[in-house]
Order: C-alpha cells, then sequence, then structure tokens
C-alpha cells in the first residue's frame, strides 16, 4: 500500500438502496472526514481500498446523515455486490487513477496499433470494471476506424481467456453462430436437438436480445430454464449431448458483455469488433467445429455478396489461428425466417417444426435442416454428403422432439410469463398484388415497440411472406401487445411504414418464391 | 404529446439529496406505478416531460420508499435545478430516446464529414445536457482522427452562438491567450493592467485550472473574486478598460466547457478541437483583435517549429473567418515562466513584477511586455514599433499596478483561503553542474500532487532555472502542501524524477542562460 494511505481515514461501509444497473457507485458524505470535498466531484471516479482489494466507482456526494453520514461511504448495487465486504468494513477511498491501459486506448486514438500485451491489460481492466463508460466508448470507437488482424487476433484471445473457458474431454465439439439480424430464424432450437439425437456434442449457449426482439436465450426461456451456471450446464450436455442456455449466465467472455453494453447505446457495429466479439464467445466454450450462418439480403446486416465474402473470410482468418474448424455459410436474408417475431411466437414456430406439424413454417424447418447437415457432415463417422438426409431422418421420425423434450427436462421449467399477449392488430394490404419485400428492420422495430422480449408474449406474426398474393384488406401481419400504450404505438408505427413491399405481378415475372 | 402518454402515471416530483457533478440523476422507486422495471435498467437513460418541458437523466432505482415512493420522481443536483419545476409537479417518464444529433455523430464515426446544421444540432444537444458522457465520447473520438475545415468553422461559430454572447460598443476590444503547458506563465495579469493603463479595453476571462496546477482563474482568485456575471463584468469594463474573471460564469462557449469535461479524464488533445475551443471563447467574448501565446519546447505542448506552424495558420484560418484579427507568436516554452507553480505562489510574482521589486522573476517580466507590446500595437493612435516602449513604460511607472489595484477592488474581495501551505519540503542537486533542462510536465505533476490548485496555497516554487550554475545538495525547488499525505506523494514523486537535468558545463558550451 502506498505510504500515503496510512494518513488517510477510514470509512465504514453501508448499503445504500440503489439500483445502478452495471456501474459501480458510491455515495459519500459532504462532511466525510476522509475526503477533502474540493478535491472530489460528484460524478468523479474513486478507488476504494481494503487490504489488497480495490474498486474502481462513480462517486455521488449527500448532505443527507440518514443516507450516509461522514464516517460511512454507502455503497449501491452492484458495487456492493463486487466489493463483497461486509457493512461496517473499514476502507479507505482516494481519486481513482484511471487505468493504466488507458494510455494504450488513447495511442489507438491518435492512429497507433496496439500490442498483444496492451490488449490483454485493456481487456483484463475491462472485466475487472475498472472502465467507465466513456472509456469504454473510447476504446470500441478508436478502434472502429481501424484493427489489424494482429489486434483482431489479441482482442479475440484475450476475451476468451478473461472469463469462464469451458473444456470438453470429446474430439468433437460443435457450435453455431448467427450473425443476426433476421427476424424469427430461431434455427438453433431445432439444430441444436437433430444434432444431439445423432449423438455429437452441441454445448450451446445464447445471448438475450440486444437489439433484437428476441434471442434465442430468450425464446428458449419461454420452454425452459436458461440461467444455467458452467457446472450445470456440463452435467445437461453429459446427459443429453446439448443444451440451450444463455451464455450471460456461463460467463464466457464477459468483457465481450461489456463491450456491446456501450456498442448497444451507441449502435456501433463494425466488422472486426462482430468476429471478436462472436470467436471470443465460442473459443471460451470450447467449441472445436463452428458453423456460421450469414443472412444476406437488402435489410439484413450483411446486403451484398463482396461484404459476405470478406466477413467470412475474417471468420476463416481468425478460426484457423485458434485451431476452430469455421465454416460460413450465406443464407437468405431477405425477409425473416418462420412466421412469428417475439419469444412465445418463435417458441411456438419451433415446436411446431420439431412435431412435424402441417402448418410448420417450412423455410424455420428448411433453413435447420440445412444447418444440421453441414454441423453433422463434421461427424467422421457419416458418409459424406449424407448430412442432410441423416438430418431430415432425425426430424421426421420425431427423434429431435424426443431430445428437445430430454434437454427442456434437464434445464427444467422456466418461470417467466409466457401466454400470448391479448391486445392483437392486424395490419391490413393497401393494394392488390404480390408481396416483393419485407423490411427486416421495420419487422424488429415493430416488434420491440410491441413490448418484446421484455413481454415474452409481445410480437409479431407474419401472415404473408414474398411472393404470397395478396388482395387490398387482407392481413399482411398480426401485431400483439400486453402493453395498450406500446400497442397503440406499435399500430401507429406500422401506419407509418408497414414494412412490407406488394408490387403489381405483372411487373414481377422474374420474381420466384423463395 | 405522442398519444401514448397520455395513458402513462405521472410522478410527483421530489429533491434527493445527492450531488452528481455535472450529470442529471433522477431515481425512481422499483415499485412505481409509471415504469415498468424490466423496461428500465439501472443506469439507463430516461426522459422527464412536463408540458413542453424535457430533461434526459440517468436512472438509478430504489427499493427505499423512504428516499422515493411509488409514485414519486427523485431528482439529484443538477436535475433538478435544470428541469426548475417544483417539488410536487407532476411528470411523465419514458425510456429517453437517444438525441436525433447521435446519428451524426455515427456518421462521423464511419468517416464521414459533418454539414453545418449537423454539427449546430450536435452543440444544441451537447449545450442541453442531452448527451451522456459516452455519448460525448463518441463525438469526441469521432472529430479526432481528422476534421475538416468546413466543420472546424461550423463548429467553433456553433459553440460560440450556444451561450452568452457579449457585445462592445468599442471599435478595437483586445484579448490574448496562451495555449498552455507552461508551468508558471501568468502573463495575463501583467499584461491586462498594463493594456487596460492604456486605454485599450482588453475584458479577459479566462479559465480555471483544466490539467494544470493553476489556471489564471485559480491565480486571480487569490487577489480578488472571479465569479462575476455578465453584465457585471461589462460594469467593471466599463470602469477599469479590462478584468481577469473566471469564463465559467459568464456562460461563454458552454459546449466547450462540456466537451473539456469529457476530454480531460481521457486525456484527449488535438488542434482541431484546441482551435475551436479557444476561438468560440473569443468570438462569444466579442474580441475583435486577439493575441495567442504559443511556448514551444520540447516538453510543451507544441514542440516544434512544423506543428507550431501548422497551428498558427489553423489560428489564422478561424480568425479570418470569423473577423478577428489573430496574431500568434511564438514563445520559449523550454522551462515555466516565473518562479511560482501553484496559485498562491504565482500570484507573488505577478505582484512582485507589477511592484518593480528587485527579486521579481525577469523571464515573467520580459515575456509579458512583450505580449503586451503586441497588444498595444493593435492601437491605430499607437506609433508602429512603440508598443514596448509604452509597455515598459505602464509597468515600470507604477501604472500597471495603480489599475491592477483598481480592477481588484472593482471585482471585491475573494473568500477563498489564500496562505501559502506550510508543509514544505527542498529538493537539492544531485550533482554539480548547469541546469539544462526542467521537465514542464514533471513539475505540473508535482504541483497538482501537492495540491494545487484546489489547496491555492500549495505547489512548487523554483530557486533555479535553465543556465542557473548548482551544487550537489543545493535547493533545486521546493515543494509546498497543506495535507501531509500529498506532501509525502510529491516528495516520493520528486525522488523519482525531479524534473531537472543538470550537466557538466564543460559539455554545455552553447547554452547561454535564456
Amino acid at each position: 500500500m502506498a505510504p500515503a494511505d496510512s494518513n488517510r481515514p477510514q470509512l465504514e461501509i453501508r448499503s445504500v438502496n440503489l439500483d445502478t444497473g452495471r456501474e459501480n457507485v458510491v455515495v459519500i458524505s459532504r462532511q466525510s472526514k476522509a475526503l477533502r470535498a474540493e478535491i472530489f466531484r460528484g460524478f468523479s471516479r474513486v478507488e476504494l481500498r481494503r487490504n489488497s482489494k480495490a474498486l474502481l466507482a462513480t462517486l455521488l456526494i449527500t448532505d443527507d446523515d440518514s443516507l450516509v453520514g461522514p464516517g460511512e461511504i454507502g455503497l449501491a448495487e452492484p458495487a456492493l455486490r463486487r466489493f463483497a465486504e461486509p457493512a461496517g468494513s473499514l476502507v479507505t477511498v482516494t481519486p481513482a487513477t484511471p487505468p493504466e491501459s488507458l494510455e494504450a486506448v488513447r495511442s489507438k486514438i491518435r492512429g497507433q496499433s496496439l500490442s498483444a500485451r496492451e490488449i490483454t491489460a485493456i481487456v483484463g481492466d475491462l472485466t475487472h470494471y475498472r472502465y467507465s463508460d466513456m472509456e469504454i466508448a473510447a476504446f470500441l470507437i478508436g478502434s472502429a476506424s481501424f484493427m489489424t488482424s494482429d489486434e483482431l487476433i489479441a482482442l479475440t484471445g484475450a476475451m476468451a481467456q478473461a472469463g469462464t473457458q469451458l473444456k470438453w474431454t470429446d474430439p468433437i465439439v460443435v457450435d453455431k453462430h448467427c450473425i443476426g439480424g433476421i427476424p424469427g430464424n430461431r434455427t438453433s432450437m431445432i439444430v441444436v436437438p437433430i444434432v444431439a439425437a445423432h449423438g455429437l456434442p452441441i454445448p450451446k449457449t445464447s445471448s438475450r436480445a440486444i437489439t433484437s426482439p428476441a434471442g434465442t436465450a430468450d425464446t428458449m426461456e419461454v420452454l425452459a430454464r436458461v440461467n444455467v451456471g458452467a457446472d450445470e450446464m456440463k452435467a445437461i450436455v453429459a446427459a443429453c449431448n446439448g443444451c440451450l442456455v444463455w451464455g450471460g449466465h456461463v460467463n464466457l467472455s464477459p468483457a465481450d458483455d461489456i463491450l456491446i453494453s456501450v456498442e448497444r447505446p451507441l449502435s456501433l457495429d463494425t466488422r472486426e469488433q462482430m468476429v471478436a466479439s462472436i470467436m471470443s464467445k465460442k473459443l471460451a466454450a470450447g467449441s472445436t467445429h463452428l458453423l456460421i450462418d450469414m443472412p444476406v439480403g437488402p435489410t439484413a446486416k450483411v446486403t451484398n455478396g463482396t461484404e459476405a465474402m470478406r466477413l467470412r473470410k475474417l471468420f476463416e482468418f481468425v478460426g484457423d489461428r485458434f485451431e476452430i474448424a469455421v465454416e460460413v455459410i450465406t443464407t437468405d436474408g431477405r425477409q425473416p425466417i418462420g412466421n412469428g417475431i417475439g419469444p412465445v411466437l418463435e417458441a411456438q414456430d419451433v415446436m411446431a417444426v420439431l412435431a412435424n406439424e402441417p402448418t410448420a413454417p417450412n423455410d424455420l424447418r428448411e433453413k435447420s435442416l440445412r444447418l444440421a447437415a453441414h454441423l453433422l457432415e463434421f461427424d467422421p463417422k457419416l458418409r459424406g454428403g449424407s448430412g442432410y438426409a441423416r438430418a431430415r431422418e432425425l426430424l421426421d421420425s420425431g427423434a429431435a422432439m424426443k431430445q428437445m423434450q430430454k434437454i427442456i427436462d434437464a434445464q427444467g421449467p422456466s418461470d417467466c410469463r409466457t401466454e400470448l399477449s391479448e391486445l392483437t392488430h392486424n395490419v391490413l394490404a393497401d393494394r392488390d398484388g404480390v408481396v416483393s419485400g419485407i423490411d427486416c428492420l421495420q419487422m424488429n422495430r415493430l416488434a420491440r415497440t410491441a413490448g418484446a422480449p421484455l413481454d415474452k408474449g409481445a410480437g409479431i406474426r407474419l401472415l404473408k411472406k414474398i411472393g404470397d398474393r395478396v388482395e387490398t384488406g387482407e392481413p399482411l401481419y398480426r401485431i400483439y401487445a400486453f402493453d395498450p400504450s406500446q400497442h397503440d404505438l406499435a399500430v401507429a408505427s406500422s401506419r407509418l411504414a408497414s414494412g412490407y413491399t406488394i408490387e403489381n405481378p405483372k411487373l414481377l415475372q422474374g420474381l420466384t418464391k423463395p
């Protein structure tokens, strides 16, 4: 401990009943014996120390002794939990020295590239909550303009090593990942039971929705508990060959979650950060073989073949360096996959496909079979080219559904509200014609406005897809919402832009139903 | 108001006793009738609305009804002051929509340049506290890599127009500004009384220290009140021809202060942002003629002639576009100017020069005369080339000191503690030789560690300057501190790096005392 600390009075920890999200916040009295008010200012950063333990936090100052007295320091959630010292423990408080790795961030902003050591230091400080939001933003934006191949590799590796790292004894552990952007598209929940039924281990961790109306974790939660820790997850995979759990609870690549928490409000989205994010999670998950689903379409994340190829090569490059066999396939990203958008509606689609119901959405079934086929081909025991037939056999025979039930039982019941929302509104065609386009961005926006994913039963059910003929006044899709104000907003938004393009079929001779 | 708002319950404003610096913070009960807890998260951004009034704020959530009840919303300082509605007033709360101008910030990050309209919108949102820290960082870093000339002009103009704009009836209103970085260097406090004594109006507003141990406002505050509003400032200038007040109180270019509050913790420093910052303040201050002091030296902000020329041209370019006559002079930035570093010590230097004391630091005197000479030459009534003689006459005759006393009396007494710190420590030469270098950065750091500028009496008094002969054990400078722990830290830091380079005089034949 620095010599100066011995002079500093100590403060007693107490809890203050404030929830400050993921930011560490502490409250100190303006009359505190331990701080000189003129040095500490509201919202400045301070460092708490007790023995060898340290925590960086944002400071609030109060004059209310009943909240925090002069001899105390109030810790809000999550600071109290993270510092993990009981109330009454003594701590010293000093103005925070910014994390040393911030110097590297400044170099990056000035246009220099970073060494692996610098990047590891940055990721370490991120993971230990030493960066403020604005410092995280500085790193992200500094890296957004360019990132060298070496930086990308270093970032991916450092992020993978900064949290839980799952190890498997099986020689082949497969995984799949979609880069996102397409509403519906819950293929994992069909692919995992097919592949697991075949016998290949597929320990799938998924994210919750970040900017979309449903992530796989949100949708699986309609059917089963997804907040599963690493040890329990291993037991489930040992019993079922697969699982469908929330990655956040397993603590894979926590730095990635922290970066995403700033990327999201700033709507930052760069190729390198996407690849580092996905690959760090897969590395930490211990996958050996990875299939990337890359939808391409006018309103998808990837809009053309050139961009698709560049992104594919970036995934392959990182995969090769970390010895993960990566296969990237481009898929049809012109419209939503399946009919439901929103957790409950998507779960209904998934179960309909697994149950081989005649009304099940065929695009979701076919895409899932195609992805499962690619994954099954990773099995050296399977005859080359027979992946699709095997996938179909497992789905049609009910083996996949049986496996899904086994996984659901192993993960246990969910405690969240899973009924469909009651307030509905049909959006109607305003002309006769053929559906020639569905705007994925607008469909995501409408489903979120209606309340998804926080309301699991909110969202959109598509009644028409590209290539379908429609007549004026015929319903295109149905909006589901619980909250009247959200219902009204979604309806108002659909009036401004339905998201559907309907054209005169005579002008669409070349268009075939996908 | 959007239709959805009519459905939203309203919350009663109450004050919560928390000081949150410059960030708007509100507290809501987790049981609040007005928010659905799953949508609002701790530290997310919310928007308060009452009639046409709106405020963006960071949200904290509490379960403590005594702090904030379910029907209430707690506003911390400064949110309460800025929203300016009495306790008990009803407001609605919604998740905040990020300010629209953020879309332009994202374009900038993607490499596009911005239109004047976009920049004006950004500056408007900044000034109205609609940007979070991380959004401000996004703008700064997005602009740090490049800024076009048009963007620079638009930013300068928009910032100047976003706050108070002083107007003067005099045809010539002069001003000076140093780009900073050199410890000591309190020339404004000598130049202003000289120029004012001559009769040219010089309404000087200065900043407080940002990363240095003393700004002119901090040092002037040792002698007089500097928190002077715009109207009062005008009256002082009418009576004295000049003033030395804190710019922050006058609210000139408030967006600049907001940008600086993020630049500082991130240590961002780009030429364009520096020029926009300085020129927006001068434009808002109504100056017609501006002298820029640009110190050049190995540890100054500008380290070589090439960089000095580029920066000079940038100042001239912006000056020309806004019709301010800008003159930039490069000055010796190899070492501190004067002997004191820290508000009280620097004020002592200034008063010694104004009083023509024989022990007054000659470098501070000569530099001030040179700057005053340039400013006096802006007076069309003065014979070309006679500026220096006139400045010296006003200083030597005591006219400048008399003018300074008049300004001090007009601004009124300061209420801050102005004695010199009692804890002192001499840093000694560790060899015989000649001082060949003094590290400005290290001297700034030491003086800040000792407590300056928050402790006005803390800092450093230099006892040797470049060219001085020293013997082993002879004092180089003295550290002053109030706080024992800060004293110890500064002493420890001086042991690691004294900041002085001492060389064998035989190797320094070419060196002349500056």
